[in-house]
């Protein structure tokens, strides 16, 4: 039978084979990645003419500050494979090296950008995992839309979460501002993040009040994330300049002004949350002490707590004055999350002894691992349910 | 000095090069795609133990329905090259093949799905490929959000694109229903069609009416993309259980009430279109005569025109009857686009030969190629400025 009878007979009946659809277009059907029943996870690629694939999963320990790998096993069709140890309950991401050619898994294309590297993704339920998956309750809607920044002269692409209900009711919601670390965009909450569904989940459950979520772009040199604005499809960089120039936090009300004119929101300090990742902490620590009593939640995740040079911006001027107006002008949560093995943990250590010896409370949570999504997903499964409480 | 320094050097000074910066993650700097002035490109692909790369873009003649391909050089670096001839201005799509392995270009993060494999994605511009640039113009919104569609019996997934100012405006809109075709969701046309950037700079040339456009997801048995949906992230398949059944035609309405009821429209015929390609366009063709004074304006791109067993579903009865429905009804315009080599002209010909002996009247726009997105990007920008005048 021709091949373009049998894609007609495709569209006529609806209902043809799996098989034969990957016949008609020649496709082996290999199954990667797998979970198994005891939640151990079986990767599978076909290359028959390697002499060694690698499997590089972000739950293996990393050697130093490459990745962790595994070698896979290959057999007489051509077909490497290796199974994990059981995992616990997670959100994953992997890519394969062939013969030393990074690759992303040809049968899974379900994938994520983090900065300039696409990884795959899969998850494993029955735990924590559960958190990031869509499951089946009411999905609140998530818009890339435009605004307009006077402070930085710029048209800018943010992303908008609103909570499930959102466009059916009359009702004032809270705000949170989530912001990116290095490397990331208006894009990076959203989808290594896992936002709207630990948000969705997170609502359902009845552990956080319903509340719009405000996702940046937080490089003040960029309208929006690579391939997204009119440089183009640019390749994504770890770090752009001017990123911690100050700008950023200066001109932040730009997208406060913006939120708040445009979204049905309660405009004042109880309903006003801050948390950033990173450079994204950064920017929330910064933010947060330079416009005082803006925010009564801030929550600083792996946060580049470093020194600055005063004389770039206004706003690196009397750090610990502004944290004492901070203080004093009263929040509700200061939140600071780190993981053991980050390499900012000592920085974090030693705010951390800066706010006790001003007598500056703040929640504190250490969790095992380094400077990871792994991390900033539990973070915010921490935090959301702990807002406009 | 040790990476960490490094590290926390870049965050401090914000400003180190990226050479620096690749060299801490030890990648080196290899650019591919390079779009060259006389609109060749060329392609770069580190793999020094591969034996053979080819590569397969979306502008080579495919060889029956195999994709066509090139081979690439290899250098003394093992860096692999292939340089084109002059491409005319468009956006194009394109893997690798490593040694047999398919991989996406790991020097390109800019990638779209297509059904279950993706492809790197470029532009070159200075012609048609401007249409599908994001550009210096003000940008209308997209969301993501979920309806209920009681026909269905299931809460489902949509895009919705509003246009610039829609939000700060107190205008009623028309609408554009775009349906994707075999193996698409709600995903398609916004990833694929290039919708909001074919809109955004329509409007802004003053070519096309600021009109909402609604992307829906045809597969009844289906509530979202897959990755977007309590089933998880399973592996797309070009045709599913039920598409093509008439469940969609039959309750088309649930989305036209959605929209209708949530959104500032002009509720009424003068003010819909419907469009849709391949399996969209006989969803198309289907939902407008069977819904037959609901449209002023319908186009059908490479319309998969073709027999339906007429008991599966009411809506395939009297196919031709509600078609001189439909025209007796009247509408504004009435268009066909196919390719010259698609697999469906011949029996799009007999349509048109249909339509004519009934005297019912349409545009017609015969291309080149087949039955490829590339044609689907010209139909759109054809249309759009056809509708609501």
């Amino acid at each position: 039978m021709k091949k373009i009878t049998l894609l007609l007979l495709i569209f006529l009946t609806g209902t043809i084979s799996t098989q034969a659809q990957q016949a008609i277009f020649g496709e082996v059907p290999i199954v990667s990645p797998e979970i198994n029943d005891d939640q151990s996870v079986t990767f599978r690629i076909k290359a028959p003419l390697a002499n060694e694939v690698r499997l590089m999963g972000d739950w293996m320990p990393p050697v130093g500050w490459a990745p962790g790998s595994a070698e896979l096993t290959k057999d007489e069709n051509g077909i490497w494979t290796y199974t994990t140890e059981s995992l616990d309950s997670d959100l994953y991401t992997y890519s394969f090296s062939v013969d030393s050619v990074r690759t992303i898994d040809p049968s899974n294309p379900h994938v994520i950008r983090d900065v300039a590297n696409l990884f795959n993704v899969f998850i494993i339920g029955d735990g924590k995992g559960d958190n990031y998956k869509v499951t089946d309750v009411p999905h609140g809607s998530v818009t890339r839309r435009w605004y307009e920044s006077p402070g930085l002269d710029m048209q800018r692409r943010i992303t908008i979460y609103t909570p499930p209900g959102y466009e059916n009711s009359e009702e004032e919601y809270p705000v949170l501002y989530l912001l990116h670390g290095a490397g990331g965009d208006e894009e990076a909450w959203i989808a290594l993040g896992r936002t709207s569904q630990i948000l969705d989940n997170l609502i359902a459950d009845g552990k956080a009040e319903p509340m719009i979520v405000v996702m940046t772009n937080g490089n003040v040199d960029q309208q929006a994330a690579p391939g997204e604005a009119p440089a183009g499809y640019v390749t994504p960089q770890f770090m752009l300049p001017s990123t911690m120039n100050g700008k950023f936090i200066e001109t932040f009300p730009d997208v406060i002004r913006f939120v708040e004119s445009e979204y049905r929101v309660v405009a004042d300090k109880a309903h006003r949350a801050i948390a950033g990742l990173s450079m994204g902490g950064f920017h929330t620590m910064h933010i947060s002490r330079f416009h005082p009593d803006t925010f009564d939640y801030v929550a600083l995740f792996s946060a580049a707590i470093m020194p600055r040079d005063e004389s770039a911006s206004p706003v690196f001027a009397d750090i610990k004055g502004t944290l004492e107006t901070q203080m004093n002008n009263g929040y509700e949560l200061y939140w600071i999350g780190i993981g053991k093995s980050d390499f900012l943990f000592e920085a974090n250590t030693q705010y951390r002894a800066m706010l006790d010896e001003m007598g500056m409370e703040y929640e504190y949570m250490e969790t095992e691992g380094g400077h990871t999504w792994t991390n900033w997903r539990v973070y915010l499964t921490e935090i959301a349910p702990l807002l406009f409480k």
